[in-house]
């Protein structure tokens, strides 16, 4: 998985920290976290093509979320910046050479794949079970300070 | 995932469809599914470290089972391929930059590294209830002549 994911969750608890009234460039979001702006404006605007956030131009421009952190799940945000392709894609290899069998053996799915995907679809219902609202909560019990902390920053920078 | 757990899943597989007496050679094991014999061959050699195959050297060596496949789960195979590494990997970036706070506020897991890694523990948990000779066992249902097939082109290939 891709470092994108980790700056992609932490960014949208940013934004909602920041308030709802304010876009955020992404040049801002990512000094808040020393991380490299290019990158990181990949992944907010790939959020903002799965309609996690909006993204205004101009020099009071930025990012936004588009709704309450209460309905954006995580898998929501790795799908976002991931795609949505399953990790283990079967390229039906048991078809393949002098070990492919009749073509009608083949009607039914792989055991492999099936199992392969069974996993995969446990590991989505997780994500999916857990709303970006509860990781901000459990942050500020960690750092009760972060959200003004953030605030402050941001007026300071303009 | 690298296309290399498919093929190791399958090989193994074919390991126990050629029978615990014969040793196969990865030409002979990637010729059955047209694979690439190279890299075929390195995922075995991934299987064989991991303790899954033995690999015997010389014109009749090649690789085979340590174990039967009621002891031998989609994630032992999944691991030795593709390493023991969680997806989700936390940089911790947090503690970075100005949005940095106070070395105590970071005493506990970072609440997004700990959902992230919940969701693996569900697909690594599936992975490990599934064996691969329940795979066998729907492969061969699929495909009753396969192990038959394979064992006899074995032998014609001497």
């Amino acid at each position: 998985m891709s470092e994108g994911v980790e700056w992609a969750l932490h960014s949208c608890v940013n934004l909602a920290w920041s308030g709802p009234d304010r876009a955020v460039p992404a040049a801002r979001l990512a000094a808040w976290h020393d991380l490299p702006p290019a990158y990181l404006n990949k992944q907010l605007q790939a959020l903002a093509r799965a309609g996690i956030l909006t993204s205004t131009p101009g020099p009071r421009g930025g990012f936004r979320l588009t709704r309450p952190l209460d309905r954006i799940t995580l898998m929501d945000v790795v799908a976002a910046v991931e795609g949505p392709e399953e990790a283990f894609r079967c390229a039906e290899i048991r078809q393949q050479g002098p070990g492919g069998g009749p073509a009608a053996s083949y009607a039914a799915e792989c055991a492999i794949a099936h199992a392969m995907g069974r996993a995969e679809l446990a590991w989505r219902r997780e994500l999916a079970a857990r709303t970006l609202d509860e990781i901000r909560q459990q942050a500020e019990q960690q750092a009760p300070g972060a959200p003004e902390r953030l605030r402050a920053w941001l007026e300071e920078a303009g």
